[in-house]
């Protein structure tokens, strides 16, 4: 029997939820809630139904696991805990800084509700948090790097399109080569802000705006943008449609550390994304770990996890015995 | 209180395990195991204790985990079985073809012992085995591949020791480049043996031995060297013992595939390791995972386990909390 997947919230990430979910042949789309019109929402899967997000309680019993596809800065801190009351979920909330607190609001509700509940499901947080923990208990004592990119920041995009007389951004952060390759080389640097990564902004802006004035903006933008070496390009509408309609991303996790008796030995773990769609990955990363909530449920567990809480078997298709014949 | 180590058979991995244990404080040497005389073995942990083998079982309540350092053509079919009943283990049983049959005689042995019994850690198998898994669950549908090197092939560079007239060789398996670059561009390559590795081979011969002959039986060796492109050297034994003392390995994970409706995005997942020291980075590896051995065990857990049974928070000296605040 297939593992019923339902969808909250469509846009990007719901989207490419239901995609990966065509790539799952052990799942399947039962439906899409959606705070729209659902008669207004065009999905791709035949057979799968579009309900309005009230009517997700009552489905219930038709969905093994509920995928909640809101961002992390309204909806999640609301929608986790109370779905997690009534459905295994699996979230992707990326608010580093407040994982803590969402985590203690989800496991309470999860509990509660005897289902299991994961958080913070994607690459970062989720791949690369992996990574970290992996190459920080095999050596104790080294020096961990992430880079991001190249890629395109949604956060910096939407910022440089609040400024007065842009009708259009896309934001690329781009890894500095030359210090990734001082951290591939073992040599330890501390590394600014700057030189880490630097900003790459394209811009539509209005008919007759001052385009020094923007420029400038931008590039003193506090938290944004005042770290960091950027350079402002300024296009078409047409340029923007043609060449940046993408959300490429992806980044580097790595650890150097030493081993020996008297540290004589030095090491590099690295991994590594070359994404061409971030929320289609995302989604990736989050079907695979609803695969596991929905065998960790079934095995009676309950409450909120991570991903450093699942072994990695409940992450395949395959069984144990098969897993370790061939991938191990 | 620490893990209270004990370490069985004191070669290259037994010495890194030593060096291991010293990088995690809460980890505490006890004990080393050796079939040679024991007052013969010197080893650099204050402390500990060096007994012959026969000793082990005895002292079974001084130990939380047995580190079976043995090699996988004879030593570990026979000692993990054995000692599994005893103790919690940790080996790196590393003849793949053979793994489901040394895990179901570890499996049994460890149930009965009320054990856990982790097999096949260390990178590959090991962190090469998780990061296939891991990268197959996200991309099903996708392209595996794994390349090693560059680095020392012990297997190899005895077979080369075995031919007449030989003194010492060393042999290094090397990715080809262009192989790799072709792989991380998503081009999808069908790669023959031949185009993913060559081999290079350091020989020191004896006097007056002909060396031509030599290179030709290392070029033809079958299984070894005939479906590789070969490139031999002939050295002094100074030169063997200054420029190849070491152990150098690593090697690369790529799995490449593709998300949306219409499989339009492509994505490439690379996991790599640069290794100085192949014994102390496998015995880095089998440290984390004899923490999450011991943890397992005191949860009441038993049997055999590998990388693929263990929840990643299991593997840190940190705290589920301090993990989800520091590093998720």
């Amino acid at each position: 029997m297939s593992i019923r997947i339902g969808i909250l919230g469509y846009g990007n990430l719901g989207r490419g939820v239901e995609c990966a979910v065509k790539h799952n042949p052990d799942m399947e789309l039962k439906a899409v809630f959606t705070r729209r019109a659902p008669e207004s929402v065009k999905i791709l899967t035949e057979g799968a139904k579009v309900y309005h997000v009230d009517e997700a309680v009552k489905r219930k019993d038709e969905i093994d696991v509920l995928i909640l596809c809101g961002g992390s800065a309204t909806d999640l801190p609301v929608q986790t805990p109370e779905y997690a009351q009534y459905f295994n979920v699996v979230d992707s909330f990326d608010t580093h800084a407040k994982i803590p607190e969402h985590f203690a609001a989800v496991d309470a509700a999860a509990k509660k509700g005897g289902k299991v509940a994961m958080i913070s499901v994607g690459w970062d947080p989720g791949m690369f948090s992996l990574n970290r923990l992996y190459a920080n208990a095999i050596l104790p004592g080294g020096k961990d790097y992430t880079f991001w990119g190249k890629g395109v920041s949604q956060g910096h995009s939407d910022a440089v399109r609040r400024i007065a007389g842009v009708v259009d951004a896309r934001q690329y952060t781009i890894p500095v080569e030359k210090a990734l390759e001082a951290v591939r080389n073992g040599e330890n640097p501390e590394l600014s802000t700057r030189e880490k990564h630097t900003r790459e902004v394209f811009v539509v802006a209005e008919e007759g705006a001052d385009k020094a004035r923007i420029e400038e903006e931008i590039k003193t933008m506090p938290n944004y943008f005042d770290e960091y070496d950027t350079t402002v390009h300024f296009i078409s509408e047409e340029e923007m449609k043609k060449d940046h309609a993408g959300l490429p991303h992806g980044g580097f996790v790595i650890r150097t550390g030493k081993t020996g008796w008297e540290d004589e030995h030095s090491h590099v773990i690295e991994y590594s994304l070359k994404l061409d769609s971030n929320p289609e990955f995302t989604s990736s990363v989050i079907c695979a770990y609803a695969r596991a909530a929905y065998r960790m449920s079934k095995e009676g567990q309950t409450g909120c996890k991570t991903v450093f809480d699942v072994a990695p078997a409940y992450l395949s298709s395959q069984t144990a015995e098969e897993l370790r014949a061939h991938m191990l």
